[in-house]
């Protein structure tokens, strides 16, 4: 492998607008050379989005398909290694920090990503009442200002309304508080809170609601705010199309998205990769969105000794995209459409891809081919065309593109104090959690799968949770029922077929509050044995059997009957 | 040429979102054919965003360069027309109605223009005192709600907030009032005004004004206010690249950009094309930008017999753009900058086109050559390279394209009661407007040219002002100093060069309540003769003398000495 140090190039650490012009003079000048090692030497890189490649990018799961600024942007390329050498990439302002498009067997390795100004801020809760709350906002670090009664965050360059609302933080646990919720202010919805902004000294905001609302009963002085003035625009990885990609020792503080969000990628290994709060900018929030999100992932995902705390997001999210049938056009062909705003634009194959038609309802597969023809028509609608004549294509039916399927790996991480849930597993290949940890305030384990709302596949066939250790979670009813839980949103079951087939729970270590283990429905086969049961005092219990289980069709389990239901 | 009746294709009058996919399907079929005409038999049209074509465009002089929905996109066609026997073309929400892009022999007749929801609203008002105002807005043309203190417009599918501002309507002359100006409310800069919104009966809001402001003195009772609630993204016609373009006995009401956008378009002819208030509706607004706007247009523009009134920006701009010098790479290469928001994105020329190097502070051009190459690197920066070394590159110097230098004739216009100016003419070819109607707030006629701000080009040779009517135009301040205008930006002149070269205006009508009739700098050569001045009443004087003229080399006219400066 060639090792190139970047330094030869003028890429040196410091606060230079231009050196991303260097960056991509090199990258233009070695574009198409296989086996290259890039090597940043320690320091910390300052990347402005003015000279960034600029492509429309239709990133699934994420806000604004439009023009993004890409710091990195590797296209088709193959066998190359970019080192870090503890380098430290400070971004400025709206930019996607690596774009890997077509590309084959890319490590990145030994870097620590953070953005010079965080798309969110955050406060402390200084004084509260019920309809008055003070916030404690570092103007420094969150420069803000209040006009006409609106507070505006100023990002690099640009005022920003505090417009996405709230997550208030325990401010002893530094994770969501229990059973709170988000809130936000003087959106377009009576729910939303009316409110009125005021400066109310150095570093102060006081919030006064207008209307006829009071703060959460959750809410606690001392607690910390996240405030959310971003949309979700810019993931760290943005994957798409390749083969062979592997993150390894990386340190993320920050992003305005995911860590990292793959498409149509085979064979994706995650190491070490840590989504961490900032030793010391004591920020409360690390990324605004999940931590590490496949959709149609292929081939193997291994995600090995991460940690993943406090981002804004589920940590790892694994799933298909349900297309709604639109028009059937022929015995062959339909208008597919996506319906989750998130996932527009996103193409969901390629000719020669296995496609299943699936029946909404019963979410249950009625048939499958070959598809030869596959046409983005625009953001909202594909025209899909099988090979064969089929027998089942109906307007609200679905499709699943079954050529993409992932085994999955996931081993001795920490998933914790993050916004919403902890890995979301919907694939139908081999899947293995285990020695992990989790903290999560929703179910750490969600088995989903949806095709009347969300659109996310699709059905598991094996799942194991083994070794691990589950410390209170699920203690935010809105976001889990159980730490772990099983409900595909299918409104009604066939007899003897379910939606999802096996679970195994074993092994595993549970630290809970209350009796709740496992919530299941539309699942064959559930087998829950050697787990270990431990009865903390951390929060109040909240009300549920240790196995809430319906429509499981065979259960196997050292669970004693009376507290299943 | 084979007359294709769109109703074969199923294309027929009515309300069915499925339109435009049969739209879409006819011309795929048909693209590459030469010599067709596609009639479209009288009746209505409606024509839903939701099957459209999805492409990122860089529209200049619009806002959101951003992946937009196309109703006819037509790219790379050669001699086709497209007439409308009488046809209404009603679109729904975001859609452009027209792209012709690498265009050749187009023409377009025959049909009248309109959205089903307009993006902006109005409304009357019907009480106001120095803090308070009392708006009728008919919710059923323009449905509205209040949330939180807000006013938020529905439009199809979505509340959006009045946070574009306003313009008031004098009630009896149905346009901008006296001496009027652009108000907006809970922008976040101080001058905006702070302000709680209310629902006061039906069909009626009630404005507050929470802070030390006053609605403006020039406010009455009885008068409508264009409440902008929509940027300024989608033009009926964008056309693109192209050569041969005609609009022919086509009526716009509405859209939420231009008339009519070009850029890089040789020999457009515009006729009968009237921009014009909704004759059942009773709208005070039609588009909610210029009418025809020509970047970089090339061989003649023909603009014949049109009306133009009620758009809420310039009805006709001709220019190019300004680059501005970034970076010098080389004696024969530089990065040049596209400095105004609007204009990102649209790249300067084609290797082969003629470039000059200007000095930004007298605007004069220090040289010029052919370009060898040109690269977009991103919507804010292309690389240039020159075919031979250059003397003058200097950062904060301009380049121009002079390859694209149209010849202009504006005949038998009217052009009133828009926002803003008349003719901005900024073309280096030979100009002349002769025999129209202008009644206009600002300037009706107004040369410029600017490399510091705008970054519109260019210097002008030859524009002849004959046999027009100018009826008490320049009642606005802000917009125009007199009816004839020449105020290029340079901060510097040569002692004997000028940036604009020759304007000659001769046998006018001039309807005027006051003195002011030229105010022009930086000109060669001024013609002002024959002119027939009337005084009228309609409105107070405004200061000013006749001919009001700084650094104008040459000066032959008939108005008398003391009424020059």
């Amino acid at each position: 492998m060639r090792q190139v140090y970047v330094k030869e190039y003028g890429i040196t650490p410091g606060n230079d607008r231009a050196l991303l012009w260097k960056v991509r003079m090199m990258l233009d000048e070695l574009q198409g050379t296989m086996g290259i090692e890039f090597v940043f030497e320690s320091g910390t890189y300052h990347f402005y989005p003015d000279y960034a490649v600029e492509k429309t990018l239709y990133i699934s799961n994420h806000d604004e398909d439009v023009p993004k600024r890409i710091a990195f942007d590797f296209s088709g390329w193959r066998k190359v290694k970019i080192r870090g050498e503890g380098a430290v990439f400070l971004f400025h302002t709206d930019i996607l920090p690596f774009h890997l498009d077509r590309c084959h067997e890319i490590l990145i390795e030994g870097i620590t990503i953070d953005y010079e100004r965080t798309g969110y801020s955050e406060g402390e809760i200084v004084e509260l009442s019920g309809k008055r709350m003070v916030l404690r906002i570092d103007r420094k670090e969150y420069p803000y200002r209040v006009f006409h009664g609106e507070l505006y965050f100023e990002e690099e360059g640009a005022y920003h309304p505090l417009y996405y609302g709230c997550l208030e933080m325990d401010r002893r646990r530094n994770a969501p508080v229990y059973q709170g919720r988000d809130i936000s202010f003087n959106r377009p919805y009576p729910s939303s809170y009316g409110a009125v902004f005021r400066e109310a000294g150095e570093n102060l905001v006081e919030v006064t609601l207008t209307e006829d609302q009071q703060f959460p009963e959750t809410s606690r002085e001392g607690n910390r705010m996240i405030l959310r003035h971003h949309l979700r625009t810019h993931p760290c990885f943005y994957i798409t199309g390749s083969e062979g990609i592997t993150l390894r020792d990386i340190t993320i503080y920050h992003c305005t998205g995911m860590a990292v969000i793959s498409q149509f990628t085979k064979d994706i290994t995650i190491e070490r990769v840590c989504l961490v709060r900032h030793p010391q900018k004591d920020r409360i929030f690390t990324a605004t969105a999940d931590g590490f999100h496949f959709v149609y992932a292929g081939g193997k995902i291994h995600i090995k000794n991460c940690v993943l705390e406090n981002q804004l997001d589920d940590p790892v999210n694994i799933h298909g995209i349900y297309g709604r049938i639109h028009k059937v056009t022929s015995k062959r062909e339909v208008i597919v459409e996506l319906v989750e705003g998130m996932q527009k634009g996103v193409l969901l194959g390629t000719a020669g891809d296995y496609f299943a038609v699936i029946d909404n309802r019963t979410m249950l597969e009625q048939e499958h081919a070959v598809i030869t023809e596959i046409t983005w028509m625009n953001s909202d609608y594909q025209r899909i065309v099988f090979a064969e004549d089929m027998e089942n294509l109906t307007p609200g039916f679905v499709v699943e593109n079954q050529s993409w399927v992932p085994d999955v790996l996931i081993e001795g991480c920490t998933f914790r104090n993050n916004r919403a849930r902890g890995l979301l597993l919907t694939s139908a290949g081999d899947v293995l959690v285990r020695d992990n940890t989790f903290e999560t305030p929703g179910a750490a384990i969600l088995i989903e799968g949806d095709s009347n709302y969300w659109f996310e596949s699709g059905a598991t066939r094996h799942i194991v949770i083994e070794g691990n250790r589950f410390h209170h979670c699920a203690y935010v009813s809105a976001w889990g029922k159980a730490p772990i839980q099983v409900s595909p949103s299918a409104l009604v079951w066939e007899k003897d077929r379910r939606y999802h087939q096996y679970l195994e729970v074993r092994g595993n270590v549970f630290q809970c509050c209350d009796d709740r283990l496992v919530n299941a429905v539309n699942l064959k086969k559930l087998v829950f044995l050697d787990n270990k049961i431990e009865r903390t005092t951390v929060f109040e219990p909240i009300k549920g059997q240790a196995l809430e289980l319906d429509g499981v069709l065979e259960v196997e389990t050292d669970i004693n009957k009376e507290q299943q239901i």
